[in-house]
């Protein structure tokens, strides 16, 4: 079954309280290692042994950059399609309740918490924008409050 | 002239106040499209060509997510090097006020803001810490508040 594409949606479409919820992703040692070599090269996200021997992790765990880029990739991937696309002003609040291990699946809950037009750029609308990530398990591994630049239908 | 690599500081070494500069790294239009095609695939981060059509970007740009991966990486690789590593609890502000192009070169400015012993960890402290990254130019590309779990010295 081929799954029909979301059209765009406008600043007009999204009512606060709407919430969209996202595809799963797998996260897999190859990836956390991968990242972290460039991004976080730290010895509990490069290696499961040095993970192991730590003592907060105690296991080769996901750089908490990479959670946050997969749950933008789901983000994107996800209905939640904004005609001329996902323009992040800020982040209020970001938090890793659990850390991501190999071999979890991730999704997100993302739901329209508030909207205003821009004072600044005609055109836009700012949303904000808060998304929930859990593991296969239902347990929270990030949180996130953003703000978001929504383009308005075109006239 | 080889740099002597910095010893691992410990919760009681670093004082509020105590800031770090970094390194500086350059954005190639390679990382910023590959960054984008895994953790954000949106035209203006994926394509010059889609970027220059862009309202708001008017040209291939990174990803929010890139620049504060880089920002890690720098930090990781500066002389603000922990003992057992920097394990981030969470943000509590993240901006983008300027986007980040294909040549820019970044570096940062790292300031402890705040520190405190972790009720809830033994052995650990936990400090507030503000990172500002700037481009060639001086303009910031990213600020962030980020509160951090850092070992006290080993007995």
């Amino acid at each position: 079954m081929t799954k029909v594409p979301a059209s765009p949606l406008y600043y007009e479409d999204i009512e606060v309280g709407r919430v969209f919820r996202t595809g799963s992703i797998e996260v897999t040692a190859e990836e956390i290692t991968t990242f972290a070599a460039r991004y976080d090269p730290q010895p509990f996200h490069l290696d499961v042994t040095a993970g192991t021997e730590h003592r907060v992790f105690g296991g080769l765990v996901a750089s908490g950059w990479l959670t946050a880029g997969l749950a933008m990739r789901l983000m994107i991937l996800s209905d939640f399609k904004l005609g001329g696309g996902a323009v992040g002003l800020g982040i209020d609040s970001l938090r890793w309740p659990r850390p991501v291990r190999p071999g979890d699946r991730l999704s997100s809950v993302i739901e329209i918490k508030g909207k205003r037009l821009s004072e600044s750029k005609p055109g836009y609308g700012i949303m904000r924008i808060d998304t929930t990530t859990t593991n296969q398990n239902g347990e929270v591994v990030l949180t996130k409050s953003a703000h978001v630049l929504v383009p308005l239908r075109p006239l």
